[in-house]
């Protein structure tokens, strides 16, 4: 089966190259060509215009970084919808909004092609070892057609439905948990740490005991030690899907109080610099409101 | 080994049993004593006042409900403190306040007998399986010397050191975070619910992916259905551990936003009649901000 | 002098009678023509296209509901831009966003035209009474020009600098703390209302001993009473404020919990089918959330 | 007529200057005594305890800095309560929270005396000028005893029923409102600076037109300034008031969340060493979290 590949950042070369492995025929494209070189050497195609990746009813994945870089790929006059032609399918594995998914899936149907929106919850390392939990809507045949390509690529699919912004409401609600998560372990770990309680302790505590979530047990670790550096996901990135979240739930009247406690936490660390940082580094600033100065990578 | 043991409300019975069950030679005492019919007929011996479950030197275990009962019955005139004799161990497993923790401590110390935190994590149903976390702090012999008894309550012991009151921050924070959740649960689920996504699928795949913990398989089942009754754990109760959280904070000067968001969510809870419910109904407020009107248990 | 207005609702009326009182010649234009009988009455004249309200170096004034009016009325291709000619003047006293402000200014400029934002405070009576305060930036020779123009409409005129977004980001502060002034309001009145004291002695108190701003003896009356109808300002509109603050806030990376929270509050309003009562409305989700009923005019 | 008076800060002091002023015959008592050289050169006279300011029947006035020191002095062996004898007068100006009045109210009906609750608004140089606003609760014949003290003391006095504590409660209310002001002029300033507004000219703007109250005049200048010392209301004082505020919130299970942002404010300043400064002082936070790194007056 041949598989276009659009947007080959940390997350989408792991993708690709299991698609590779698991014997789809990957045609690639990036705006940075030079990250195509490992999938070339394993047997990719890599083409010169992001339109040469589409094939006459075929399947393309895209892995970009926001809505606007979708939009702009489907959209435009050179649209990979019009390259896909009747039946053609577009995968769409980025985090963005229902909006745009919603947008974009009229769009399609109106050329006769079909959009399912299938996002992901892990990080690039899960990408890599073929790890992903996949969050899968669409039409139903449509997402027939590329369960193979997602097994290739996940360790799970999850199906949602006919309606594809089902599937990036349920990644936001993901992320949004995420760093609720980062901010009720920072919380926790800076009061046991006024009382005496290492922050390590309270981190393995509570994660050895009724939260043994591995994510948990990771953001954990990186918390109680504020080792935020290298970013596993940027806190810039975790910013943008928190304004993504807020919006979703601004467009159907729901407030949503601890979104927006997060969000707020994540932009004050942007505007203290801290937007090349881990996400998790969040949790910076409930130590410092806190009267406390985190030593280790807390950038001032 | 002898033991006395004080507080048989759903949790303290279910732990009194293991203790027989493990060995132990068990006197009982509660306020109201039919509670302990079945611990006598397993063989716990019961007596007619607090003061008489002391063994000279001997071990005591309470369990009560809040810092008052155990307050009270510590610091009277024939508080336990003064029955227990030199070396003497009041094993304390109530979920109370460090300050309440802090100030017995001192009056056992004085007094010549020691104070052994150790609240657990876990329902009654957890209480009755001997499958108790148990957080245990306080002076390193005496945590020795109850090791055996709360290995036959628990499935785990952490020792948290010498300052007991390090495992009731301990414990807070563990509850804290679990409101968090409840709360993180809520407006996830009713994001996607206001998106077309069924609440029970939200709650699913959030569960089977990112966050595996069992509990919160159980609080999103719980919130999902929007089944609260009957409680697990009270939302009365729950906000008295909201309010030690954040009596805990304010005593160290430390702002904890994510504690006061959930304290006021409870605390909203109670004020629509909905303190007997199980905690976990405090998403039915999630649910009414957004205009829904959530329909099993909600009592309005 | 030779004026041009567009957008004749509730303020846009009161406005441009006092222009026609003060001597001006006013030619105006709205979507739904019969808005303008009582000002032709009154002598201004009436056409039929937007474009025509433009004079050759002339001055339009604009007072539109918000962003998108604005911005279709001066970028599309009969924009008013295109019509003033060199020299002309826009002078825009709608209540928009910074961005959109910077984006027109910008627009105009490169067009040889100016472009001063002179939003207002004040509800449509005080408009009839020539009683705005009117918030003024832009080009100093544009503000000189429009000047006597912007005193026929307002009882002040408050000068801000050269950047018309000043303007604009300054109407915002004022339409944000109004929203704050209503939930803490609502907040000590209920308080006050679970002690015993009635909620109008509370507003009553307040505002004639340390609070005396006529505005909040208006705003407490009405929270007071619950008396959300006829809307003086529709909480629609209020939370479409919000929107612009959070948004002009998030530009800069600036977080603003406050703002947060009225926002929140005006969404879950909407969300309970009150987007047409007054903004002060927000005011019932505080005596709900106390478990109160408000009674009058609570429509749930 | 005769008046004993006790509590001479910052407040008290111009309080019993003006009891003098007016024809009262003033009897003094202060943990410090030498705080009365003042008083007594203007003819008080000066007693060694507290018991001895009572006169039989008489009244009593006390202006304390809290809670417990209000306790202390009317529930000991030796309270002011059995001094004063049956009919005698305790008119309570400290602020306080409901509870305690609720209880010193009652102690003192059990024993043939009266409480009257008149706690102020204004700071100590309204206190010297006579400029106070008094809230007045408590049985009417006692209200109508103190009442031409209290006009001694102050500019108006409000009377608010027979019960005591909702003095006590529209006194923290109102101090609440001004904590909310703080909150909401800090962040209306912050935004206007990130846009390039100066904070002063947002001050000016606002409190010229729609928000003229004097109080407000004064914060946005202090604000605008970050001028926080010497401090005019200190905020570890202004901090306990927030408590007071949200524990008689939390008795009637009321949930206050503007009150809870700005409580968590004052913390985070307290905890940042903020507690000798004006309670405005809180602003500073909101810049921090922009941020900003405010010059003048912030310690950190």
């Amino acid at each position: 089966m041949d598989i276009g590949f659009i947007g080959l950042g940390s997350m989408g070369r792991g993708m690709a190259a299991n698609l590779l492995r698991a014997g789809f025929r990957v045609t690639v494209w990036n705006r940075s060509p030079e990250k195509a070189q490992d999938l070339v050497r394993d047997g990719a195609r890599l083409v010169p215009h992001a339109r040469d990746v589409a094939q006459a009813s075929g399947v393309i994945v895209t892995m970009l970084s926001d809505d606007a870089a979708l939009r702009e790929l489907v959209q435009g006059e050179h649209g990979i919808g019009r390259q896909l032609g009747q039946g053609g399918i577009h995968l769409s594995m980025s985090t963005v909004s229902p909006q745009t998914t919603q947008e974009l899936a009229a769009l399609h149907a109106a050329r006769g092609t079909h959009y399912v929106a299938a996002p992901v919850f892990g990080r690039p390392d899960a990408a890599a070892a073929a790890k992903l939990f996949v969050l899968c809507a669409g039409p139903q045949a449509a997402r027939q057609a590329v369960m193979p390509a997602l097994q290739a690529m996940g360790q799970r699919v999850f199906e949602l439905g006919e309606d594809a912004a089902a599937a990036n409401v349920l990644k936001l609600s993901g992320n949004f948990m995420l760093m609720a998560t980062i901010e009720s372990l920072a919380e926790a770990m800076t009061l046991g740490e006024r009382y005496g309680l290492p922050r390590e302790r309270t981190a393995e505590v509570l994660t050895q005991s009724i939260f043994p979530a591995p994510v948990m047990v990771n953001y954990g670790r990186q918390i109680a030690q504020h080792a935020y550096e290298p970013a596993g996901f940027k806190l810039s990135l975790g910013l943008k899907d928190a304004d993504l979240v807020l919006g979703a739930a601004r467009k159907v009247a729901m407030p949503m109080p601890l979104a927006q406690l997060v969000q707020g936490r994540l932009l004050s660390a942007l505007a203290r610099q801290r937007g090349d940082m881990d996400w998790s580094a969040a949790a910076i600033g409930v130590s410092e409101d806190a009267g406390l100065k985190p030593s280790s990578s807390a950038r001032d």
